[in-house]
């Protein structure tokens, strides 16, 4: 059985996890957005390929779920004395591999192969494929700051902005990363992770190719809302502010073009029913280990019966 | 009494800080060699800047001499696993002040401006200046290797190359950095600190302009050539392959047209009368903090004299 999963961050990062730990690392593909990487210090940062890879290798902090286990900041603590930009919380460890990936890139080596060859340093033997090896960046519209690179929208503002508008920048002229389609083509269905539906899944499925791939295939989506809540970050807020309540249903329909099943909450259980398409109504939060690959394997099955 | 002193690294720094502990902070200024900057991950680093503001900042690693204290190098192992480039030591402290060097240097700031920030940031009131704003950059042509840069021979490849040729590229166009030739012209007497003559002083020398702000001091120059060796790194090593023998007494020669007064080690005592000029004979091996305070007192008292 071959999955191929779509995901961004800490939400995804954590089905991405039970999902390696009931597939073989063969049978599992993760096409992982960029549209968040950028540029600091003269870095080239990646947060969630650094997400996805951290927490497949082993290396997360399983506190946080972003950044890396036993890190350390010196680095940042002496930045700081120095007035130095100190908003991006750059861990010593976590430094490396910006520099590394900063250096590859500027030799010539595209993202994917740059991935590839770090996976390959990590013992990750899963396939982790950026979305593009061109630069796409998701553009936050705000009300109170006007246009707002993501991270400066989510972590130098802490998200508190008013999203007036989302656009990917570069996405028009962008392709597929090599063997994105493939993953997408070759797979026996496609999970879309609880990741933030405008700023983690649609900067992937908004790419020239990847819509239409994805098309053909059997998809289930895992909705990051329950209860009219995000887990973690600006996706419910985001719904709020381009006008849509925030539940498990509007990402039903923010997704509903590709969705061949939907996979809620068991607090959302009473809305399964204004879903038109076959549902699991299972525990989608994730706290422990075991609750990872608890809703990756009844996610699997799940797929199994579409 | 105002003071300039001329520094490379480790040596210049033992007696830069032994003259911070005898003069008054607004006494002393010190011009130190960027000859052995270099970009290293995109980084600018400055070697000699780092390990005298180490030094006065109170910062420095006590064994080493160069690298900060209560270092950790979590990033560069790390870097290691993914096959990185780990020949420069990148400590995760020391990279701060790399990356916001890099940072203000990229934004157009002159790299004297970024030392004055950075002093200022460390509490540091001594005048610390960059010997230029400008790319001078000392190559070392080798028999073995041809021209490798500075930190390429002297890091990377542990100074084994025979040296054949020195040369200071763009030093022709280049011009002392803002406050140099005041700090030359202002002071009561210049020390030339017991660093590298080839690679540490003679590129601040060299620049257009320092030269001849010097012939018209007091200077004095203390040898870091002690029984024919030097106490660290390549400097006997690249007299003997200059084709000449290594001695305080070359290294008198090498500097004697700007000399009033010249600094030999007790161990020298017998070459002394080799030395045309006033001499001190003292202990010049600074193993201790006193050491440093003793001979940095020793040599302004040996100044006064002249």
């Amino acid at each position: 059985m071959k999955i191929t999963a779509l995901a961004g961050g800490v939400g995804g990062a954590k089905l991405i996890d039970g999902l390696s730990r009931v597939l073989n690392p063969s049978e599992l593909s993760v096409i992982v957005n960029t549209g968040d990487d950028f540029i600091h210090y003269g870095l080239h940062i990646s947060p969630d390929l650094d997400t996805i890879t951290y927490t497949l290798g082993g290396m997360a902090n399983p506190f946080s779920g972003w950044g890396r286990f036993e890190e350390t900041y010196n680095m940042i603590s002496s930045l700081e004395v120095l007035g130095g930009q100190t908003w991006f919380l750059l861990g010593d460890k976590d430094l490396a591999v910006h520099l590394e990936r900063t250096r590859l890139l500027n030799q010539g080596y595209p993202l994917s192969s740059v991935t590839s060859k770090f996976c390959h340093a990590w013992g990750i033997k899963q396939l982790i494929l950026p979305m593009t090896d061109n630069d796409v960046r998701t553009v936050i519209d705000t009300v109170e700051s006007g246009e707002l690179s993501f991270q400066q929208y989510f972590v130098e503002n802490k998200y508190r902005p008013q999203v007036k508008n989302i656009h990917f920048s570069g996405i028009e002229t962008a392709s597929p990363a090599p063997g994105v389609l493939e993953a997408i083509e070759q797979a026996d269905g496609v999970i879309i992770s609880p990741s933030n539906p405008w700023v983690s899944i649609d900067p992937i499925s908004h790419i020239p190719g990847i819509g239409s791939a994805l098309k053909k295939k059997i998809i289930i989506a895992v909705s990051p809302i329950i209860s009219g809540s995000a887990i973690k970050g600006p996706a419910a807020k985001m719904f709020s502010e381009m006008g849509i309540q925030p539940s498990s249903v509007a990402v039903f329909r923010h997704y509903s073009q590709y969705l061949s099943g939907f996979v809620l909450d068991n607090i959302d259980k009473s809305r399964s029913h204004e879903i038109p398409i076959p549902t699991l109504v299972t525990q989608t939060i994730m706290k422990s280990t075991q609750d990872r690959v608890s809703l990756a394997q009844s996610v699997i099955d799940f797929l199994q019966t579409l």
